[in-house]
């Protein structure tokens, strides 16, 4: 990839912007239509300047305009925007094709194939400041960054907003949540029009009217504040940067790189989770040696906690007590469980812990948890503790003792460490060095970077991260392979409440959504469908287990009690058997927030796994099963809804397991009961 | 208004919520539901704390609810937010029913009949900080505002945001535009689904499935943040607040008060207009005389600089010299139009200009502009000069001349001077005095206390203010009369130019949208009908005619040039003869967007003048004369649409005049064109 000089001019300008090799082509005096499609030449972006000099760009797949031209260009806090007055003064193309390993993922080998497009803006004005987009174009999707280079007259970006639009061509339906209530992340997800969405967070996904389907999310947010979506009128979006405490919502020393906005793009809502677009567009492994990361089912102190019968605090009904950790140890070794997560451990819990976390000690158990003693006693268990950092919001006090935390978790042999940050929407504690109070988001640039640093110490420590209350996911597993999973939506904790349970819709939007961007800490598995005061979970025993399939991640809870466990041995065997790291995926068919069936193979085996869940309808689903290797026998251990299944009733709770002998070639016919699902495990002969 | 002591409590608690005089409710244990009704009981408001003891407020019209149950309260960027752990610790009635007078409006008396309610909130938890909520409920309509009193642990607020929501109860339809856009103010309207607005600037009007109009504004807005309407989800919209360069939106010290967040409240579209909400929300006159306030029409070295035959720069074809400014001084005083309008006849249009006002020097006339030589002139004819700073958005440039730009309007006999702040949103220049540079928003609180600076100083030398590219008008011009008028829309202007020419309902909307917060400098009266290179207005001439009824400002421009109203005599007789200063407005239908007519009566005589306007649809509308009169004759000298009048063809150029003899109790038949209008003055006998 290389700029040309400008002399370089027409010569080159004629028609070979698709060619094979890289080519260039730099125009000084009128300026070029930059244009670069995706390999199999279906996407097209093109790059131009607007009768008020602005930069545009748009896209269009298979010939037909999918985003209308679109704005480029920033505000700043402290100096002119950049957005009119733009000259391109140069474009670069360039390809790549290769194929990169996942330590752990849905998938082992990831192929990268890609054109890139670097278009120079240069402002004709008096400051002349200079900034990059370069777009990043696979079959599957755009992404596009900018990046502002080392330069005489703009050293410092103080960043009021982006100017970035996303004119959507075609009204259609989106799925979405809301940007900036007080509830951070943890929303249901809406069903509108497009024109009908308010300010979104991303991932939104949406369907146009042809069909086509588009997921706009980022890649690679790193010290940078979160892009959300604001609709201004129309399906036309805006990039709209989460605040801070400060006045620039981004500030920056040049030179410096924005994240990646994407649109991934398919035919259909498998399409969209097929792509690798966002991984592709994150930075490779920066850890170095990661084969300590041990991806792993894990069971925890926790569902009756949530449900209200332990107490994170002490008293008579604490939860983390040496004898109650010991049963939970106890049972993960029975059931090749390698992990157990203990909250609710360590000094500051005893008070109003929510939104301020200042009494918290993440190197402090509390005298009924004899963390030693149990970290001896789940080794020799084959058992390891997941710690747990709660910050109630007061990221600086956790700051302050990040390296305590992890030292304590490393010498605890605690292999990953869930985090927390319950606070409102705004209200992070965040304090200075001059003893300075501010107020952050969890999504702006502070928060951002305090994640990163939480994640880069913990891998000093080898201890792996899963964040609570986090910045959503935009694929920096790839970059921090430690960073192993996040909640950032509504999870199955909202089930243990009385009020709120989670739709049976609700998991299917979340995989063509949120999960777009990574692993979700759902926590599944709540057999007894049961939650406080006896409530009852809109869900059935089969689809808990299929949620193991069809909602990623490399650390995934057991989340029902050993007790409730004990009641279904035959369920429960789906459990003990399901891995957590893959070495194939495929989604076998789905809509957005109406149904998923998804396949995966495990690393370690030629068995296949296979996960269907549906949301308040039933329905029957047939699956070819040509993901089976030709020419073996494998038998079919079925997990399913039974006849008089329903999430609405007490049949909520029937299910049957049975066995059939399957090959490649055959069809299997998935009958989902009204807020069921199905889980297959396709075992190799 | 008192505060009660605690010790009150319950015993005033039951039943003397609705009664006539003042009462007192206060609890000390139990929060009490707050509740306040309009004086004709139709509306009730009710502030309660929800089941996380955060404030919410609702309120019922005709016992159905209308708003519902939404929250108050404020997030800060160095301290905690304001709106969990909420106590109700006091309440407080009062009322009042009193008239006052406008120095010229619409009206000459505006009765405000209201009651109040004081809701004192406090924290439970460590700072214990106090916020009262302010209701002042009419029977067309309800404001609040939060008032921050006096306290040990709240001396400064830098407020983040408001959490202040607006849950309409239902949906309908919204008439908005949109917020946080490059260009400002200057949108046409939207038309869509309550549950389709994205974030809207108010005024936002909407229509609710069950035919209730409100319109969402705010009042008496000085220091601090103009607020815009972001949609989450579904109805529910949350007081967005303008950004500007600092860190928090609003930093203010306590005490203060915030502006009114207002409802207007409606069966129907004219009922909006003829609330008096928004100006008794304002505080009296605060600037003592002010005869020498005069309103009055103008015409202006203005329209041929917009559709670009003559230029605001020097140079050949420069418009403000002194021989074209004595040419429409002539035709001002030969029609008794008491103003002329110059611009560019000041030192610094010579350049890039556009939000770059650096070079404006206001007080030194560009050498083909006598200045002095004209207000001698202008005197002699009984005509004045309307002054015209035009910033470029460079405010701070502004402030450092106001006292010689004023003091040099006022040498010239200039009564009113138009300011202009042509640059794009968020990019208004203002430097510190230590030299830093900061970037500005229109509408943020650094900008709404740069407007009233120039108000208030050109008060002081007996000017009064036209602002363009203003921040929205919020009933201001009852504190601070001499603020007359404001752009801050899509003016006539759009119609000078090729693109983006007003569609024919645009008006329509204005009327009950912007202009319910104030008058609006719109430029009527291109009888023309014809834009830069001849391009067609979407407009009759009758409809022209019209709108200077149909849309209120105390100083009203006749826009098109002294030569092409030499060609139409007749139509030009309406312009001369219509005030621009009321005694009584009546508006006597309506829907948003669609049609309007309104009826007014002069100050000054027993005359009558009728403007009705239409969108794209023709319309006969039938009118009961019931506000002449009775007993008295009058001749009607109608201005209408031809029969072959339409704005898409060459017909939009007929009209006809014609005279009738009407009484009280007659009905008027006005047929109007698509596109069209019809201009009525109704001459006393």
């Amino acid at each position: 990839m290389k700029l040309a000089p400008l002399a370089l001019a027409a010569a080159t300008l004629a028609g070979g912007a698709h060619a094979q090799n890289e080519i260039i082509k730099t125009v000084a005096t009128q300026a070029p239509d930059a244009t670069e499609t995706s390999p199999d030449g279906s996407l097209a972006v093109t790059v131009k300047t607007d009768d008020n000099a602005r930069p545009v760009y748009s896209i269009t797949r298979r010939g037909k305009l999918l985003v209308a031209p679109s704005r480029l260009g920033f505000i700043f806090t402290d100096a002119p925007k950049f957005e009119r007055n733009i000259q391109i003064v140069s474009v670069t193309h360039d390809k790549a094709d290769s194929t990169w390993t996942q330590p752990w993922g849905e998938w082992r080998q990831i192929r990268d194939n890609h054109r890139e497009m670097r278009v120079r803006l240069r402002e004709t004005t008096a400051l002349h400041r200079i900034v990059d987009v370069v777009f990043h174009v696979e079959d599957s999707g755009v992404g596009f960054r900018y990046e502002f280079p080392e330069q005489p007259n703009f050293k410092h970006a103080n960043i009021g907003d982006e100017m970035t639009q996303f004119a959507l061509a075609e009204d259609g339906t989106a799925w979405w949540k809301p940007a900036f209530e007080w509830n951070r992340e943890e929303y249901l997800y809406e069903k509108t029009p497009i024109s009908a969405v308010g300010t979104a967070q991303t991932v939104m996904t949406v369907k146009l009217a042809d069909g086509t389907h588009v997921a706009l999310h980022e890649a690679a947010l790193t010290d940078y504040s979160a892009m959300n979506l604001a609709r201004a009128a129309g399906t036309t979006f805006r990039a709209a940067l989460t605040p801070g405490s400060g006045a620039p919502k981004v500030t920056r020393d040049l030179p410096f790189n924005t994240p990646w906005r994407t649109m991934v793009i398919a035919d259909d809502a498998p399409g969209l989770y097929m792509s690798h677009l966002e991984l592709n567009l994150n930075e490779p492994n920066k850890l170095g040696d990661v084969s300590w990361i041990k991806p792993g089912k894990f069971v925890g102190v926790w569902w009756n906690m949530i449900k209200g019968e332990w107490t994170w605090a002490t008293g008579p009904k604490h939860g983390a007590t040496t004898a109650n950790v010991k049963k939970y140890i106890d049972f993960a070794s029975a059931n090749k469980i390698p992990g157990v997560l203990v909250e609710g451990w360590n000094v500051g819990w005893d008070g109003d812990w929510f939104g301020n976390g200042n009494a918290m000690q993440f190197d402090q158990p509390t005298p009924d948890f004899d963390a030693n003693e149990l970290a001896r006693y789940a080794k020799g268990k084959g058992v390891y503790l997941i710690g747990h950092n709660e910050t109630g919001g007061s990221a600086s006090h956790y700051d302050q003792q990040l390296d305590r935390a992890f030292k304590f978790a490393a010498d605890h042999d605690e292999k990953v460490v869930k985090t927390g940050y319950v606070t409102d929407a705004g209200q992070i504690e965040r304090v200075d060095a001059d003893g300075s109070q501010h107020r952050e988001w969890h999504e702006g640039q502070w928060m951002v970077n305090h994640y990163l640093r939480v994640v880069t110490t913990a891998a000093k420590y080898k201890v792996a991260i899963d964040s609570h209350e986090p910045v959503k996911d935009t694929g920096l597993r790839r970059t921090y392979p430690n960073w192993v999973a996040r909640e950032g939506g509504r999870g199955q904790e909202y089930n243990a409440w009385i009020g709120g349970k989670n739709p049976p819709e609700h998991e299917a939007n979340l995989v063509f959504t949120q999960m777009l961007g990574g692993p979700m800490d759902f926590t599944p598995g709540v057999l007894s469908l049961t939650g406080s005061e006896g409530s009852a979970i809109q869900s059935t025993v089969a689809k808990q287990l299929a949620l193991y399939v069809a909602l990623y991640s490399p650390v995934v809870m057991a989340a029902d009690t050993p007790e409730n466990y004990a009641k279904f041995p035959d369920a429960f065997t789906f459990i003990r058997d399901v891995p957590t790291d893959w070495e194939d995926t495929r989604v076998l068919n789905g809509e957005v927030g109406d149904f998923v069936t998804i396949a995966r193979r495990p690393r370690t085996s030629r068995d296949w796994f296979l996960g269907s869940i549906t949301d308040e309808n039933g329905r029957t689903l047939t699956v070819p099963l040509d993901f089976l290797d030709a020419g073996r026998t494998y038998t079919a251990e079925i997990y399913r809804d039974a006849p008089n299944t329903d999430f609405k009733t007490e049949g909520r709770h029937a299910y049957a397991v049975e066995t059939k002998r399957v090959r490649k070639g055959d069809t299997m016919t998935l009958v989902l009961a009204p807020g069921g699902g199905q889980a297959v495990r396709f075992r190799a002969r």
